[in-house]
């Protein structure tokens, strides 16, 4: 098989990718390891940036969204001396919608089968090959066969556990990485949100999250140890340890019910720099990985997807590989900020084993500098909403 | 002897107060342990706010201040990027006073003579009593002799390792404190400075620090590890490691020369809580250290000052406790504010000794942030000259 762009990974940033330069004329195959079922069984965030809102609509997979989503104008931040408001219109006259990454997915590969764009799923064994070549292509197993896709680039979509950024030499390429030391314990509901907006948590007892799909779907989190697991909570342990995180007045109203999906998920940050070698691109969680708090992950996974996009429209209409060679720098760039951001609200808003009574003081002190600086809290929506491509 | 309000400590905050009290007929009496030249001698600080630049006009003390002091409008950031200006007169609207607090010091004496305030010196082993009583007093020895000082309150303006603070019950007390793994190395020299306004310099060397007094004499420092010793850095030593970290423009064009002073301090954050015990009040290092990394030690002092000079006329005045009741909150929330600046301005320019690369990218995007972000420029400015009263 033949195609111009060969795309790794049959997620939202690969199928956007493919989306993009299907409609632009450009011919792409994605190849996905699982079924799409698996794909979209997956749960992952649900704030989409500017940005990413923009993208869908240009890639035509927005409709369900428009109708669907829910804007958002603004968060809220709790400590133990209350809890307050940042508003992104007020403060930016921006807002973020919320729209679940699932969603995001199955709207994708709706638009894909529109068009009749080519994703090959239960591909086993992707590999790339020849990638510093004028001629790379890929090998897939389907079917007991071995079977090849001949590209000018190869897109690297495929996640933190993909080959695409395993391909790339060790000599080449040079990791950042901080894994905290706690998880994630989260559960879906179909209870009414807590409150209109998402709260981030700052409590003694650990960091909380409540945030929600749409009105009868919520979804809350809690900071757990990592030596935790699911089975260590039940429904009712959940709900009194998130209520007991949560201002008094939230929690006292809080609806509660059985969790459909309860997981719990590491906070690590990554970044792999170049994210260009060869012919092939590294998009997304293939080059960069934020922890949960900031809601920057599928953004960023789009961010790059549009500077992609654009270098290869730049090099396949007028010839200009300019876009293409600053791909990595570029996209860095805009990375760099917002690993800074989620590192920031990460540290911010949980509690470290080795926190000391000043450590938290001066968490504390960075929340009401949000509540009593208003340049500071413009800094925090600016950043929440997404920096400019 | 008896007195309004006795003040432990001759430093810049006691002296202050004492003018600002005698101004308004209420009298005190300055016990300091040293001598005059003693205090004169101890070189530190050199930064001052708009509200300690309005206090040392108010207290009549401000003249020479006026006339030799060098007002500036910002400061300088170097990466290993670049070096970009954060200019205090563009995001806020007002400048910080380059003045040595030994001049401070000076010219608070010297208004103290002018007006006949009782300052006793060489007053040794000074304690107070009764503190929670109505009638506190304090004793001191001098010449032999112990002698008393019986007043309506006590203001501890005698430093972290004076006895005020630590007159105050363990079990009353709270003390936060973090100590950084690292030190300043400074030196005066009687040369040009490197720059006209301050350069604070990120670089994987180590924090280094362009600050002057007066066009002919340069005050620089560079972080060292706690371990070092004065007597292991040569003036050539030290010119040359502070040239390798500062941008190779400015290194280039430098002027060095012997030094006049040398030496190395360590940094703390520390804060004790409540500043008031009794008829006792905590102003200044009595209650709380940062590190000079953003300067706000003395201008710490001085707020302190301010609240409890608003108080104490009240009282005298008016009859109303309110604001001596509530000088400790009051005063805190500034100090919590200063806190985590100092904190922040200390974590994001210093290499510590188990920092990661992650880390570091860390640093250089919050750097960057100020860079090309207005908002976060305005916060950085707005508490370098200074969080409002």
């Amino acid at each position: 098989m033949k195609t111009q762009v060969g795309i790794i990974g049959g997620g939202p940033s690969g199928l956007m990718l493919s989306q993009l330069l299907n409609m632009a004329g450009i011919s792409t195959v994605v190849l996905e390891r699982k079924d799409r079922d698996y794909v979209l069984s997956r749960i992952r965030a649900g704030v989409l940036e500017r940005g990413t809102v923009d993208m869908l609509r240009k890639a035509g997979a927005a409709e369900r969204m428009d109708r669907e989503g829910h804007p958002h104008q603004g968060c809220y931040f709790s400590t133990v001396e209350g809890m307050f408001n940042v508003s992104f219109r007020d403060e930016v006259d921006e807002e973020v919608m919320v729209y679940g990454q699932t969603e995001v997915t199955k709207d994708l590969y709706d638009a894909q089968d529109k068009i009749g764009a080519t994703i090959i799923h239960d591909a086993d064994n992707v590999t790339p090959h020849d990638i510093t070549s004028d001629a790379p292509y890929l090998t897939y197993e389907k079917d007991g066969e071995t079977r090849r896709v001949d590209c000018d680039f190869i897109a690297g979509c495929d996640g933190f556990h993909g080959v695409s950024r395993k391909s790339i030499p060790d000599n080449i390429r040079k990791d950042y990485e901080r894994v905290y030391p706690f998880g994630w314990l989260g559960i879906l509901s179909e209870t009414k949100p807590a409150a209109e907006e998402l709260i981030y948590a700052n409590h003694p007892r650990g960091f909380a999250l409540a945030s929600m799909r749409n009105d009868n779907l919520s979804r809350y989190y809690i900071q757990v140890p990592l030596t935790d697991k699911v089975e260590d909570w039940s429904d009712d342990a959940f709900w009194d340890e998130l209520k007991s995180r949560l201002p008094e007045e939230v929690a006292a109203g809080m609806e509660t019910g059985p969790s459909i999906e309860k997981s719990i998920a590491p906070l690590r940050s990554f970044v792999t720099e170049p994210m260009r070698y060869g012919q092939m691109f590294l998009v997304g969680d293939a080059a960069h990985i934020v922890p949960p708090t900031g809601a920057k992950g599928l953004n960023l996974a789009m961010s790059d997807v549009h500077y992609l996009y654009e270098g290869l429209i730049a090099f396949y209409k007028d010839g200009d590989a300019t876009g293409l060679d600053k791909y990595s720098e570029v996209a860095l760039q805009r990375i760099w900020g917002a690993m800074r951001f989620s590192w920031w609200m990460t540290s911010m808003l949980h509690r470290f084993p080795d926190q000391s009574d000043f450590d938290q003081r001066m968490q504390e002190s960075e929340l009401r500098q949000m509540l009593t600086v208003p340049s500071a809290r413009a800094t925090m929506a600016l950043n929440y909403v997404g920096l400019p491509f």
